[in-house]
């Protein structure tokens, strides 16, 4: 587990390890396409996919035998303006909905056949978890952050801290196997912060940044808003993007930006959830821009500053489910559809074994 | 299996048993997402999915455990114009691809559990197929249909026993346990047959419904909605929907109308895949309008002719990965969409249980 000392260079050398795509093997999974039984360029987008995880692994015969899903949580000081519908102590709650394999993530990560990690990088009210269930990761920082509205949300050395437990944790599922990771997080206040770090890292009004994607309407929408302005202002002078991270929080979008850096390090697909999630990627893309070529975007969130965050990252989601969940729900929904473009690779026939030609790029519908 | 003096009536017997959607089933699916362990609405469409599903099982524990993809094969008269790339010999060649396992479908309906069923309708070559291959059912009507800017592609008798054979196969399939339908097809020229069909039913300008969808530029296109017209022209007085189908064809499309009359009677959901698949559910809601309640769109095509059809049928796709193979592929791509939306609502835990009230239609991570 990664110690405060040691942080910053564990990060370092994750960062120097990140090599971006590889386009000889993306060129050689879009030619394997072209040979396969189907007119060209028929499977749409999920030829691209496939093609992008092949750029990703550095192979022309990419695979997802062993998808994992990291759940990052922890809680946040602006949740105590009042930012959320929710206290803060359905974090913790929520933990043990993980564990117990009751929430969305958990019966969707099931579904596509993917190991479900969850760690808590410093939730305010841990719950006492049940013999049988899943572990909760203690991968503590500290107790939530503090409110960024008031001052910085943690100290430079615990941003650094939770960026390289994130690796970490990234490289233990790698190391166990994963040949892809989808990121998800929880915690209370945290379309708040994500919606300050998207601001900040894109100079984008709040105002828009925030929106009503989350179903917080009228007076509460403008509260929102004003808490992300008071947040900006408060730190205004601040442009190093490690200063920014630990000004504006949040422990687990600093874990998932550092799973991030790791996915794309070690040449495992980043397979990104909705805008908290990005949000951490978007971090990591500041930190180390190559990165972003280690990215799949699941779906498009309801959230209006995810849009900005996928444009700025070069994504195009695969999903538009109107899904505002969090959790790594989305991502999770998502991994049947990366599986799926891969097999279409690895499992189908080609024209020439038919005796047909590859012709133009006609259905051959008609 | 269906014979032709009996074709009518089964068709009859079909549609009199549609009863279209259960909307008490609906509002009880709807009513346990908002008990579940996440903010209300924040599983956005895949909770109307579900409850859809619930509508159309009537009941308000929908379950999709054994999902069957249907595909039907037909060659088109029309072929002999020239509006499609390739010849019609592929039609069979590709019915060998089906049975070997090589086709896109084929790896779509593994991927996803799912049984395939391939039927043959009338295509003009029917391959040999290997004795250890998956079997092609024989339901022939004719060796492929007449040219429609001819003549009629088709006699009524042979019309309405192309649908019953769709209906009929359908049947086997939800009485060997199938609980979703995914419906597939194959047959060169079978989008410019769509394309008359659909220009046809919804009243539209063919320059419109063809598009260049389909990769047709320039030239070609103009000779293919030139066809179209043509076709629409030497038929322009027929009215009756029975008529039209059998004025146009083509075989599959029957088959499919006749198969989503079958799922609509049975309670059990359609899963539309393309332009073609999405011609023949127009036409069964030509013929019984209550058929469509148990549609479900798996995704968009890039034909703009599919676009006019899901909106008059009142359906909104799942996916938009740009498309535009056929087969049943984005259908069988979109049964682990539905199969999560119905896990979701089986094995999440509710809000009660963790003590948090349902609150706001707030994110909880916001």
């Amino acid at each position: 587990m990664a110690d405060p000392a040691s942080a910053r260079g564990v990060v370092d050398r994750t960062i120097a390890a990140i090599e971006g795509l590889d386009h000889e093997s993306v060129a050689a999974v879009a030619g394997a396409f072209d040979a396969k039984v189907k007119p060209r360029h028929s499977l749409g987008r999920l030829e691209g996919l496939a093609a992008r995880v092949g750029g990703i692994q550095r192979t022309s015969t990419p695979r997802v035998d062993a998808p994992a899903v990291l759940v990052c949580a922890a809680d946040h000081g602006i949740a105590t303006t009042g930012v959320s519908a929710y206290p803060q102590e359905v974090t913790g709650l929520m933990l043990a909905s993980f564990a117990s394999g009751t929430a969305a993530v958990s019966v969707l990560a099931h579904q596509a056949d993917a190991r479900l990690v969850v760690a808590d990088l410093g939730v305010i009210d841990p719950p006492a978890l049940h013999p049988r269930w899943a572990p909760v990761l203690d991968r503590r920082v500290r107790a939530g952050t503090a409110n960024s509205a008031e001052g910085p949300a943690m100290s430079l050395a615990e941003a650094e801290l939770a960026v390289a437990h994130g690796i970490e944790l990234a490289e233990e599922l790698i190391e166990a196997g994963a040949d892809l990771v989808a990121l998800g997080e929880m915690g209370i206040g945290s379309t708040t912060t994500a919606a300050t770090l998207t601001s900040a890292l894109l100079d984008r009004d709040p105002a828009r940044v925030v929106g009503a994607g989350t179903g917080v309407t009228g007076e509460a929408l403008a509260h929102k808003v004003e808490m992300v302005d008071a947040v900006l202002a408060r730190h205004e002078d601040v442009e190093d993007p490690w200063e920014l991270l630990a000004a504006l929080g949040g422990l687990e979008i600093a874990a998932l930006a550092g799973a991030t850096l790791a996915c794309a390090a070690h040449r495992v697909p980043a397979l990104l959830d909705g805008f908290i999630s990005t949000a951490g990627a978007l971090m990591a893309w500041r930190l180390a821009p190559g990165c972003a070529d280690a990215m799949i975007a699941s779906h498009r969130s309801t959230e209006p500053g995810h849009g900005m965050q996928l444009e700025a990252l070069g994504l195009e989601p695969l999903l538009d489910l109107e899904l505002r969940l969090g959790e790594g729900s989305g991502a999770a929904l998502a991994i049947p559809l990366v599986r799926s473009a891969l097999a279409l690779l690895q499992d189908m026939g080609e024209l020439a074994d038919l005796g047909v030609g590859a012709g133009p790029e006609h259905e051959h519908d008609g």
